[in-house]
């Protein structure tokens, strides 16, 4: 596999998650770009829109209808909610991989899908099929999935933080906190009037405490590391003012006595994307910033039954396409870090 | 007493709470700014320090011992903590009233105060003597103090957002979290590195984990709230790029049925500084900047047994000097809104 | 006049300048707020789309077809360029006076005016009649003024740093350099790409080079005050990380030596809003943050024959509603400070 | 060269210039990080301090009397200036190559050295010897640099926006303007109080308008490019609410018509790290951020005779560690690139 390269082809690359899989993929050692959709942009140059990627990457914007994904060995669908499944089986038929770095594919409850995010799901069939691809709770299906759903950023930081615990049975599962904060980038970049600097700049507020749609994805998988149909988890997002970064810190109540640190660090051991800082630790969004790590602490303030788990990403990275990349190394049977070896940019 | 002005001294006007208490008062009606000390810089025009306060503020920074402080009605100290209490007494004597912004007079327990603050307190019994200034629960005893404790910024959010439900009865105080996001302003003026630009800036962690000052400070507080001796209270703080701000996220969980948002309503109904908005909202930090509004919503996810309220203050503003103000205005007999009549400051 | 309250309409209230006009006008002791139009949010009050009014703004929004706008003494329009032209003429008839905060009226060559603005002007006689509202410039003619063209922000930053040495005739008018930095709030409320908070936080970038609207606004008036027909003007707009504020950065030529600390402090000693700072000063935007103030300093950097000119306002206040509300004083005959007695916001 | 690494050493590493170098070098393909030396944090592993780093960085600072400097083939000064000076002998006497980040030897003419840093220089004699380490200006004598002095992070900027036409003489050199705004990493990481993140947040200023230490390394280079023996330069550096990032705003009169455009393309054709763009473009800061690509175009407003060059680096990069690390490579033989192939982080 290493000696010829894998094809990708991304669906939608004029968000930040499609410029932040162009900035990974351009420096991907195994990896061939070849071919970038945009209807809206079809014939632009990629680097005249982020000039950013000047000199790394060389392609123009395709019609999606013009383009020849079916040739790839892998999509990536960065796009918004709905679109990929459109167009997934006809890939799979072809014999393409597919990661889809929005919703389409990650809840395996249709109905509680389609009543958060409105629609009417055209093929849950796939859904069925489908890989949830956080790689710390299940990398053996990953190596075989040809159709991947690639977490939230919400739910990534979130799960990784509850992950021992649960998997422990070390905490009551029916009272979970997740008191989450993201950097704007995590809504897109769309234009809207929430979002503009002016707005979300010197600014902080929660917002959807009544509902995200974030919340049923983590309460799936947090019920599944519980080994348990349901979990209670109350989720309040709240927007920062910053570009990238999430923070999650979470509350559980502990039922039994248990040495934090070393069920961390245990578990964790041989992960290279999740790093279990020092008892004592605070991390902070910006060792992450731009790198595929989560760093994680946990505390137990006063020695009291209240657990702290503090844990950051990046949400662009190991939040989307940091993890989409590392679930394609996965699926190809590459090095699990290839073109993930970053240093993250402090300051 | 509106006929003649307050003559109101300073103490320590080169931090943030001092710059902001003279943006209050240069423009209160009853108030007539006398003095204000700064050892470091006796002799220089404050407006030289701060060119915001140039054509309002004439004064001159002067050193402590040459400052008529004795001839004022009132004197606050926004010092770093432990100088109040050195100079409390002998103001007090000559019959003027002190109100400190720091905290050597806010906790009663003085074992718990000393661990804390790592001192041997300099006045006991003026602690005893103290009366903590959080009008909304005893503006009684507020209007006879001679000597008012001004409370801190994190813990006027925190116990505004508890305090309906504390009173009332209605969820279980063993089990408070407060999840607690502050501006950088909140931590002075003072040259520290991580306070930096370049550190503080696109970037969010959260800080003090295993122990913050201000957790004794809520937790008496709200054991007053519940009429009972100890609260189980967990306190985050964060730090947040944001100049001014603080957003309290509280849960509590219920142990009965209630209509969260009348209780609300009705608990402030009279008061002019907390503002309960309409069920459903998210309230803003910028929605306070500059005011001593605090903006409360109050919340029940999915109609589960957990309460969410989410409680926010200018920092520099409720947080400090504008609670001090309206604590003067008070102890004075004066409008309470006095020198508070302020439109925030959006965007 | 001060007995009676001047009745206000604003049309357009739901942009920054709209919102910022409410801040001001809400405290304005001879002001009463009777009217807010705003076609697409009829109905609405005022303070649910912008909190920080609660308690202020009791108005809601009307459409613009049944306020009754022609009972005001004053029409404020906050909208964007090309409304006010089509309203105007209307309520001049009824005896309302106008003053327009977008640009229809600002610019006497009508084919300037076309050509930058793209549109065909609805009435090329009532630009004649217009006045400029730039006070320190023409403060006899505003208050006779029936129809007041309000400066753009950039305008109002560099005319009044150039003023005095252009009045002066002491520097070449045929290079000046105007380098200019604003905050993104300039670029209003509407949802745009480039504005949002992950694309204009972190980052700083010109604009405009080739040509921006506000050069023949600032020509025209540096030419008056230059009494010539033209001068030769290079003007560079940035959009900088900031929420408000412009920070304009000015150069010219000296053509003969001159006191230039003595020239700016004499030109603007009788002038509220225009502070000239001391011999060496670097005013800071957020000395002006809120306020209606303008701060300069001079230098003549090694003593050579460059003349650099720092000039900071907030771009909202003096920039727009702030010095809208200084002409409505002036156009009345009340206090030219009345309704504008703040102290900036700092930090 | 390319089979055996280089050993590196960095005197210096706490500060933002150091980590930085570390997050370059950890990832070079031919160095060995061998010694981080740093009196005050001896024996704290690098990571500790810099979170970002682990799993990067296995090194602890040492003591720079303990430190094995002189087995290092190339060390890197990152200390405040004044300090290389005094170590930079004895490294060199025994055949260490020596880099230079700080301005020790920047400047031949001592006297405006001593003059502007208010130091007697330790060894004139090196500094006649120092090559000034701008690739694209000379390239040549670099190679054989055993000491190199590192450029500043304004000077970069400025002088590779004017190098062009200074080279070409198509403009007038003795009226230059340089408008230049910095992100408050360009301060470092020392604790001050105007660069805290409440007193530089949302704030904007000019700084050193009467004169600033860079003012006289850019009049030496601009003066080279000249090839004269003095230039009339005008340099006003700005504080700007950025983490990392100049822009230069470059302002020229031109003495004869020229193909702007094409002057640029041409001179820059075989940079790899100095990218023109396309008539018309304004380059963004974030367009380079964390790489060590400077971006440049170039104006002609309204076709007068006032050239704009608009110039884009990130200072910690193009502005200093990057700089050195392309100093190394061409001291050493290697690729210019190696170490270098990052895709900016955008956004």
């Amino acid at each position: 596999m290493q000696n010829k390269k894998i094809k990708a082809g991304i669906v939608g690359g004029t968000g930040y998650t499609g410029v932040e899989l162009l900035r990974l993929l351009a420096l991907h050692p195994h990896v061939e770009l070849v071919a970038i959709t945009s209807r809206s942009e079809a014939g632009l140059p990629v680097a005249d829109m982020y000039p950013s990627l000047r000199g790394y990457v060389h392609l123009k914007f395709t019609d999606p209808a013009d383009s020849a994904l079916q040739d790839c060995d892998v999509v990536f669908f960065a796009t918004p909610n709905g679109v990929a499944m459109q167009q997934t089986r006809a890939l799979l038929d072809q014999g393409v991989r597919v990661i889809d770095l929005a919703a389409d594919f990650r809840i395996k409850d249709l109905s509680v899908w389609e009543k958060w995010y409105g629609m009417t799901h055209a093929c849950p069939d796939l859904v069925e099929q489908a890989v949830y691809g956080l790689p710390e709770l299940n990398r053996e299906q990953i190596k075989d999935a040809r159709l991947l759903a690639n977490p939230g950023c919400y739910p990534t930081a979130v799960q990784l933080g509850f992950l021992p615990l649960l998997e422990a049975g070390v905490i009551d599962r029916d009272y979970l906190i997740a008191d989450s904060k993201s950097g704007v980038s995590g809504a897109g970049r769309k234009a809207e009037t929430h979002t503009l600097f002016a707005e979300a700049g010197d600014n902080f507020k929660a917002y959807g405490v009544a509902g995200h749609r974030h919340l049923p994805e983590i309460s799936q998988g947090l019920a599944l590391m519980a080994n348990t149909a349901k979990v209670g988890l109350t989720f309040v997002p709240h927007l920062t003012p910053l570009i990238r970064g999430i923070h999650a810190t979470l509350y559980g109540r502990l039922t039994q006595d248990v040495d934090l640190q070393h069920l961390f660090e245990q578990r964790y051991a041989n992960e290279a994307f999740v790093d279990v800082l020092p008892a004592g630790s605070h991390p902070e969004t910006r060792s992450v910033r731009g790198s595929n790590q989560c760093r994680i602490a946990v505390h137990r303030p006063q020695g009291g039954d209240t657990v702290v788990v503090l844990s950051v990403i990046d949400n662009l990275v190991k939040g989307a396409a940091g993890q989409a990349v590392q679930n394609m190394n996965i699926m190809f049977g590459i090095d699990e870090q290839a073109g993930l070896n970053i240093v993250p940019l402090l300051p």
